[in-house]
C-alpha cells in the first residue's frame, strides 16, 4: 500500500501536557499521542508522528514541524478542520502540506527558532503566568545583548547540555541570539541556530540571569564555554517560558511541499 | 474596633472561575470568594470585599479594583507577599493602598476602560484560545472603526443591556471606543466610558461584529440605539476575549490613597 508523507505545522499550550514525548510515570498526557490519537481516527489506522524535536513539559510551541505517514491521499480530507474537532484547544494544526517521502521534519531541519519570555514586574503575572518566568530583578538589556553576543557563532556548546540524553557532537552554530523588551516587564529572548542540544537555551537563559545577579562580565560565558562542563553554567531557567517558535528546512524541500 | 479600609488593584485570568460573584448551582469557585478566603486568612477574622463591578464566568482583568475593611492596620503587613502565596496563579494582588473611609471600589468610579480580543486567523490559536475569541472571518477595521464612533459620546444603551439585573437609568457616555490590530491576526477592542450596563461590551463587540457579516452601513447602529430594546442588537460576544482593563477615581481621591 503507497503512503503518503504529510508535513504539518503545530501550535501547542505546553502547560498541561508532560511534553511531546510520552512520559513513564506521568499522568499528563504527552503532545505526541494526543496528536496521534486525533490523526487515527481521521484515518482509521494507527498513525505515528515525527516531531523537529521533543519539547519538554510545559515548553510551548508556536510552529513546531511534524511529519507522518498517511495510509491514503489527504488531499480528499479537510484536515485541519477535522483535527479541530478531534483535538483539545491547546493544540492547533496550522497547516498541512504534501511532502515529498524524503521530507523529515527532524532529519531535514536546518535550524530552529526559540523564544523565552521573562516577566521582569514587582507582582506575578496573572495572564501571562503560563507563558513567562516571573523574575522581579532589574535586568539590564545591553548586558544581556553583549553577553549573548558572545555565544553567537560556532561553539562547543557541551557546558549547556543537561543530563539525561547527551549526545556526542555538542557543536552548533548560533546565528541570532537577542534580548529585548516586548513591552514594559515582558522580557523577551530570541534565538536562532542550527541546532540545540537538550534544555540548551533554558540553560543559556539561566546562566545568564546569573550572571546578571553576580553582575559579572559579559565574556564571563566564554570561560564557561571553554570548560565543556555543565557544572560551569548556571540553573536551568523553568520550562514555561520557553516556546518553539519556528523550525526552518532547505528552500528546494519547502518548495516540493504542497499545501493542501 | 477601628477599621482601615485597603484599596487594591488585582489581576485575573477568569478562565477557570464563575466570575467575580459566587454563583449557585456552579462547581467553580469565583473570584470574589478566593480573594476573600485568602484574606480572611491573613487578618484572622472575615473579610468582605467589594469590586469595581461584577466580571461575568471566563471574562478576566488586567486591573480590577477591589476595596475591602481590614480589622488591623495593613501597613505592617507584606499584603502582597502573602496573597501571593494563599492565592492561585491565576489572581495576583497588584498594588495595595490604605484608602480614606469613603472611598468605594464601585460607588466612587468614574469610568472603565474595557479590551475586547478577536483572533481572526485561519485556526484557532492555541496559545490565544483563553483569551481570545476566534473569528476567521476578514474584518474591515475602516468600517468597524466607523461603526464605534458612531456610538461614543452619551446615549441610552438599552439595546445592549443583557437580561438579568437591568437597571433603570441605561445612559451612559463613551469617551473613547477603538479597533486596532495588535498584531497579525489580533483585533483590539478598547472602549472607555463611565460605566457599562450588564454585558455592554460584549453586546457591542457582537453586534458589530454582526454588522460586519451584513455588511451593514455604519449608521446602522444608530437605529439600534434608538429602538432601546435588546432583540434590535446582536448577539452576545464570548466572554474569553474580554478585560476589564482599568477603573477611574476622582484624582483626589486617587491622592488620599497611600500604597503600602
Amino acid at each position: 500500500m503507497s503512503e503518503f508523507r504529510v508535513r504539518t505545522t503545530i501550535s501547542y499550550d505546553g502547560t498541561e501536557f508532560c511534553g511531546w514525548q510520552k512520559q513513564r510515570h506521568e499522568g499528563r498526557p504527552s503532545i505526541q499521542e494526543t496528536l496521534e490519537n486525533a490523526l487515527s481516527k481521521v484515518f482509521h489506522t494507527p498513525i505515528t508522528c515525527v516531531a523537529s524535536g521533543r519539547t519538554d513539559a510545559g515548553v510551548h510551541a508556536l510552529n513546531q514541524t511534524v511529519h507522518f505517514n498517511a495510509p491514503r491521499n489527504p488531499e480528499g480530507i479537510n484536515l485541519k478542520m477535522a483535527m479541530k474537532s478531534l483535538l483539545p484547544p491547546t493544540i492547533v494544526m496550522k497547516k498541512t502540506w504534501l511532502a515529498p517521502p524524503d521530507f523529515h521534519s527532524l532529519f531535514s531541519a536546518t535550524g530552529k527558532t526559540y523564544r523565552y519570555w521573562i516577566w521582569t514586574g514587582p507582582t506575578p503575572p496573572a495572564l501571562l503566568g503560563r507563558f513567562s518566568h516571573w523574575y522581579p530583578h532589574h535586568l539590564e538589556l545591553d548586558h544581556l545583548n553583549e553577553v549573548s553576543h558572545h555565544y553567537k557563532g560556532t561553539h562547543d556548546f557541551k557546558s549547556f547540555q543537561s543530563r539525561g540524553t547527551e549526545i556526542e557532537n555538542t557543536i552548533r552554530t548560533i546565528y541570532r541570539a537577542e534580548w529585548h523588551f516586548k513591552r514594559a516587564n515582558l522580557l523577551e529572548f530570541r534565538i536562532t541556530g542550527n541546532g540545540f542540544l537538550k534544555q540548551m537555551v533554558r540553560n543559556l537563559v539561566g546562566t545568564q540571569l546569573l550572571m546578571e545577579k553576580d553582575s559579572l562580565p559579559p565574556d564571563y560565558i566564554l570561560g564557561i564555554l571553554d570548560k565543556k562542563d555543565r557544572k560551569s553554567a548556571g540553573w536551568t531557567a523553568p520550562p514555561h517560558g520557553l516556546f518553539l517558535s519556528k523550525v526552518y528546512y532547505p528552500r528546494e524541500l519547502d518548495k516540493k511541499c504542497l499545501e493542501l
